[in-house]
């Protein structure tokens, strides 16, 4: 049985955007999901496509960077497919999970809680990593078009908090690794402070899912094939929440800052403007790594 | 005095994008307009660039198709200014005005009303086709980067019937003209009967703002440089609203089809995704006619 309810089908740069939804055993809810599938999958060949994931940033669903980012026109051109997953169970109707628009639903930051109640549901980590491809690769009507093995990973603040961490903790996972103005040590910026600080029990479990501090464990030399962009109007850098600075200065005493792009690019905010004038880049950098470039 | 208030200023593929508002005469109202600036007009050189106005369909403001359409993507390569004017006057609070989302405020239809309590405001033909350039182009921030004698139209739905329309009665105004799924023969389609029943008076005025009878008027020969694309898929053209039939045979009864490229693509629907898909080639066809390519 195909694991994915199919809500809209509309064509996009040549390919087809299917917005899905799917029952996650790790969230307990139904997971909304788009996915893209460029030209060459659906040419009839037969040829499976590399997948760059796209993880979105607070507040978003899969619908925001599906319209406005403009991944598709890149996917397209490159022939990749690119999978859009929530940023957090829905619909769960745990106390406090609604009350602020930078934590609960909408903010899943990509851990798996430990603190109740969203240790319930709250596993973003687990059906990133595990549920959502096992389930997409295997899925009928999905996995046919999909190569499992070459997979990378993208994220927009939040999003790329979690491509970079999660990127970080599974060396060989991912075959590269972009983030647009991620939050890069959230364990110092008030964004992780109040999110880790509610969704994780102790210190030691918040540097688990901190990208300056993950860095810090990879060996000199390693290749971190990763490209960050930071705009440098972006408001939300110079409030301090993202830290790239700290990031880069802890990938340069790693001694793996060498497979680090980081671009400042001038005068653009944290907007889906942004991203869309740059994930062309974003996904040549994921196609060279993934073979199709 | 500068005629514009800026509201904000965000880059964008190399330019800039300027969300403005401007006091109009036409209207009587604050005029909602955002202006993109490509890399090729800020870059000190002094060169003025030409000027691709976008018309927006029913519902939408000037944010819709800026964040959406992708435009700015290709108008940067190419080296042209996109305009993107709102569709109506709003706040008016005339009455019947905010019943429906097909007439009235975010309807405008391009059209000058004859009928009360219309004819108070309703005038989007005069203000796309005198008052916004005239203001613009003699703007002391913003006429300095824009070549005035170089202009070209373009629209979406309602907005692609503007486009179709205000060139058609216009020859010479403008370089080029192009449209998404437009609304092609308005007297013969729901949409149309009602915003024009509603905004003029006689038959007489309707044919003068139809697009199909229009180009009866055009001579053998003179070339049309119109591009039209539309989706198979759109439910509005499958519901009759669109007919670009009607006006692909009233061209060639005219003897100017040769200067018509009508395209179906197959399984598009109406929406942004669809213009996204092939705003490059709209930019690229006003591009050669205003001497880009």
């Amino acid at each position: 049985m195909p694991s994915f309810t199919t809500k809209a089908t509309i064509s996009s740069f040549g390919g087809k955007l299917f917005k899905l939804s799917h029952p996650s055993s790790s969230t307990g809810t139904n997971m909304a999901i788009n996915i893209y599938l460029p030209p060459q999958a659906l040419s009839g060949s037969g040829q499976k496509v590399p997948v760059l994931i796209y993880l979105s940033g607070l507040t978003c669903s899969p619908e925001n960077c599906s319209e406005k980012g403009f991944f598709q026109h890149g996917a397209s051109k490159r022939g990749l497919a690119v999978v859009y997953p929530d940023t957090s169970p829905r619909g769960l109707n745990l106390p406090g999970e609604k009350d602020s628009w930078d934590f609960g639903e909408g903010a899943g930051f990509y851990v798996d809680a430990t603190v109740e109640p969203f240790s319930t549901g709250y596993k973003m980590e687990s059906y990133i990593t595990k549920e959502l491809p096992d389930t997409l690769f295997a899925d009928e009507e999905f996995g046919k078009y999909l190569d499992g093995t070459k997979v990378s990973i993208t994220g927009h603040s939040m999003g790329g908090h979690g491509a970079l961490t999660l990127y970080l903790k599974n060396p060989g996972k991912y075959a590269s690794v972009s983030a647009f103005a991620p939050i890069s040590n959230p364990s110092k910026c008030p964004w992780g402070e109040k999110a880790f600080g509610g969704y994780l029990k102790t210190k030691e479990e918040w540097a688990k899912h901190d990208a300056t501090e993950l860095v810090k464990g990879w060996r000199k030399g390693d290749d971190l094939k990763m490209l960050i962009d930071v705009g440098t109007g972006d408001n939300f850098y110079k409030q301090g929440q993202l830290l790239p600075e700290n990031f880069e200065k802890a990938a340069k005493e790693a001694g793996v800052s060498d497979g680090l792009t980081l671009r400042y690019q001038q005068g653009y905010d944290h907007s889906y403007y942004f991203m869309a004038s740059f994930s062309d880049d974003h996904v040549d950098h994921a196609a060279r790594y993934l073979g199709l470039l």
